[in-house]
């Protein structure tokens, strides 16, 4: 079942409307290949922007951090913000200034905050995060205490608008400028993963976990939090 | 000459001050390794989040879109902004759940929007921010003409207070979870250059261009970026 994002004040797409899309399954699939988000609040008329991790379900993305951050006690009180996640896929070389661009994707989704206050909520909702990266992994951990769970805050905010943008395509230079003696092109760019690095102290009968084996040495990680998405939704296909 | 700027109500490091610096270079360092932000606007207590491409000159940031964009049409009145640049650069997986955490870099920078406007310091911008990227290709390509530079809005910001963050450590788990059975570690993120691809439709006697020697397959888009600025700061060592 794929649903539509209504078109709002806040995310109506005015120029190129052909790079922009309301559709679910395209802001979801862009939110499902990123990791960190950058909050945008207001106070006072003052714009903050905040990176930070998020995960997704349903219609609802989350966040956490310390219960002392500024950012988490304005916005346990509820409020508007517009959370925007990018990816950046290349530089695009036209044979003109103003039509050099980039390749990228991007959404900006919008609602209020919520603070997730109940201990069990808050428990179970952590562990979505830790297993929606590593799945299962939640159950391998120590596990969380009461006081370290008091002392994050949780927000949650429902999607009530969004929009996706995106451009693939290569240089787009008219065709009078085709002919102009400059090289063109486009340059990829690729976030991938490294070699994992054991902690020093890790005791050596420790092997890595399984659940860490789709990120292998040079996969793309926007793939690789893509395909964890999907198996945290359907948790039947690989657990 | 390194300075540093002065913490204010809207930068000051409350949490974790050790992770956070108010040093130039080091906020400096952030912005150069990077080639879009995340500038947040507040209309009427709704904040807006949007992803750009940047470029830095001394204390300003500049970016640049449509002229009817709205988010430029309302930053060129002049108005307070933040601009976040944020890299990761790894999960750190800690033995419990609480410490699971991100290595990455970030900076954010306050100040307000004006639009510049007069023609000859719009192509002087546009050139550096081409130049910047891709050492001497301004004067490669085909001239930007004045109706093209009039239809774009070139933003600029001057940085009045920034703060950086960053972490770059693995897990740290507290010692009596050092004995817990469960695998601890960190999993790189490196955000790399890709095979370049011409335009199908190019000549073909027009070689890659030497400027675009850095963007080697495989080099890290950080380190290409912050080369690249040095050589656009100190024009008398490369070009």
């Amino acid at each position: 079942m794929s649903g539509s994002f209504s078109p709002s004040e806040r995310t109506r797409i005015r120029r190129k409307p052909g790079r922009g899309s309301y559709d679910e399954a395209k802001v979801f699939g862009i939110l499902d290949a990123g990791v960190v988000c950058h909050v945008g609040y207001a106070l006072d008329g003052q714009a903050y922007v905040t990176p930070t991790a998020y995960w997704r379900h349903g219609r609802r993305l989350f966040w956490h951090g310390s219960a002392a951050s500024r950012m988490l006690q304005a916005q346990a009180r509820g409020m508007a913000v517009c959370v925007t996640v990018s990816h950046v896929d290349g530089f695009v070389l036209a044979r003109t200034g103003l039509r050099m661009s980039l390749q990228y994707r991007s959404v900006m989704a919008f609602g209020r905050t919520e603070l997730i206050d109940d201990p069990a909520a808050k428990r179970s909702a952590m562990n979505a995060f830790i297993d929606r990266l590593f799945p299962g992994r939640s159950r391998e951990l120590r596990p969380m205490r009461e006081p370290e769970l008091a002392a994050i805050s949780l927000i949650a905010m429902t999607i009530e608008d969004a929009s996706a943008k995106g451009r693939e395509e290569g240089p787009q230079d008219i065709e009078e400028d085709l002919s102009f003696p400059c090289w063109a092109g486009a340059i990829p760019i690729r976030t991938t993963v490294g070699r994992i690095v054991p902690d020093p102290r890790l005791a050596a009968n420790l092997a890595l976990p399984t659940n860490l084996a789709l990120y292998a040495e040079g996969a793309r990680l926007d793939d690789v939090l893509t395909m964890l998405q999907r198996d945290y939704e359907n948790p039947g296909r690989s657990e």
